[in-house]
């Protein structure tokens, strides 16, 4: 321990790390450690790389809020999030698939009736969304809890709008007693993530785009079953090929319908064209 | 890339950054995805230790202040900060060792003249500290410039008390032409690493101590040569066997030699005990 050099200083950080009686914590630190200095070493990171690191991770650190999370939006650039994700939710083939969670959901959305305006408000062309909720008995799954979030008309989330008063374009409703669901919002659009920040000068340093295809959020949680995070993409949008959070699913794409002017699903009569979808979760249930 | 799962992931990401023009930035950002990834596959990191994960580093960036770098003090217990210390600094037999330069260093430091008081005023035991900076080849280095900083008799530095008016225990002096310096300050005590913020949680979670052994810290520049931050540590001090920064090396460990009250080596007459150190520094030629 008085002579540590390049060769010997990871198995001593790992020996002092050994006396935590945490078993979890120890593995977890040991891999961690391991990882780390065996980057350091591959790479020969001089001083001057390890102190912009330093600077980089503190310029994160600071620019995060209440209503912002910069490390998150390191994970997800960095394809984390996503491999988090998928070693988490290894679902048998039928089940819905889950993505990425983002840093855009936030607790207590509000509660809202089937056939709700979930934009709240929100201009935009509107957007009628239909589906069912089941197992992979293809039983229906009544009660579930279907949390919705998405982006508006300008690529942004009500949380990253100044002085805001209401939220708009998220919300939460129960499927019926036949697992149905129906709601209507506005159509989202694809959306650069926040990068006036350390992370969005990453991506540019990395010659890297910052926008996500089309998507709208969903959280799906029903008693006896795996809580589902995912999203459904628009079929045809833009950036599907190169999402900057690498959250792209095939079985997750989906149609936009498009339809002209005129009698809607919730019976009225739109002086505008509108969009329809129909698209049904599957949800996998909990062994016992 | 419309399909990514665990196994594909990586390479996605790895191609994705392949775009950047600096060559460096890409093999640094390679190996950093790269074993990012391969320490959450191994763990199977978990999304709730994820979460806990971004909590942690958020809470690291958030304490960050002008007097506080809590990243280099992450760095500094993992090890790494050893590391990078060392595999930059392969010097040879002789030259005087290098160690993690700690947080604690700030720029601006007042100048001195050789003989001054570096602590500035602050109470302790006095203590008389003299060397020599010379070269491989045993020339002396006349006006090297020596930057000096130190923890006081409480173990605080003073950028860590609050309402600074004044630095104490810190300074630059410069070696005369022979090489020699000379300067008084007061003996510096172990001291913890800042432990009251998420550095210190997870000490505590590792069941580690975050205890300093007594050093006095040294940066040596002149021209022509390498630059030296180092340490000079106390002989039979507390802590030499577990910094909790991985800091120690058997060069640098030297007598701080106790005398009793009398005559002191400025000439002045001591009514109380005090220390003495000789300590020459080796700088490491840079080659042409």
């Amino acid at each position: 321990m008085r002579n540590l050099d390049e060769k010997t200083i990871t198995q001593a950080v790992l020996a002092r790390n050994a006396e935590t009686a945490d078993r979890r914590l120890h593995q977890i630190m040991t891999g961690l450690v391991q990882h780390l200095h065996s980057f350091a070493r591959e790479v020969q990171l001089t001083e001057q790389e390890w102190e912009k690191g330093i600077e980089f991770l503190t310029a994160v650190g600071q620019i995060c809020s209440p209503v912002r999370q910069e490390f998150i939006l390191l994970s997800d650039t960095l394809g984390l999030s996503t491999l988090v994700t998928a070693q988490n939710h290894r679902k048998p083939d039928g089940c819905t698939e889950a993505t990425v969670f983002g840093p855009f959901h936030v607790a207590n959305s509000p509660q809202y009736e089937l056939g709700s305006d979930l934009s709240n408000g929100l201009p935009g062309t509107r957007w009628f969304v239909q589906g069912k909720v089941r197992n992979m008995k293809g039983e229906v799954i009544p009660h579930a809890q279907i949390e919705v979030w998405q982006a508006d008309d300008d690529g942004f989330y009500d949380v990253q709008k100044p002085n805001l008063d209401a939220y708009q374009g998220r919300g939460v409703i129960t499927s019926d007693n036949e697992g149905r669901f129906h709601f209507r919002t506005i159509v989202p659009e694809p959306y650069p993530i926040p990068h006036d920040g350390p992370v969005g000068k990453m991506l540019e340093a990395l010659n890297r785009h910052p926008w996500r295809p089309a998507h709208l959020h969903f959280m799906i949680t029903a008693e006896g079953y795996e809580r589902l995070v995912t999203h459904v993409f628009r079929e045809g949008g833009e950036y599907l090929d190169s999402d900057a959070v690498f959250g792209v699913r095939s079985s997750l794409i989906a149609e936009w319908v498009e339809h002209p002017a005129g009698a809607t699903p919730d019976g009225e009569n739109s002086a505008d064209p509108f969009f329809t979808l129909d698209f049904d979760f599957v949800l996998n249930a909990i062994e016992r």
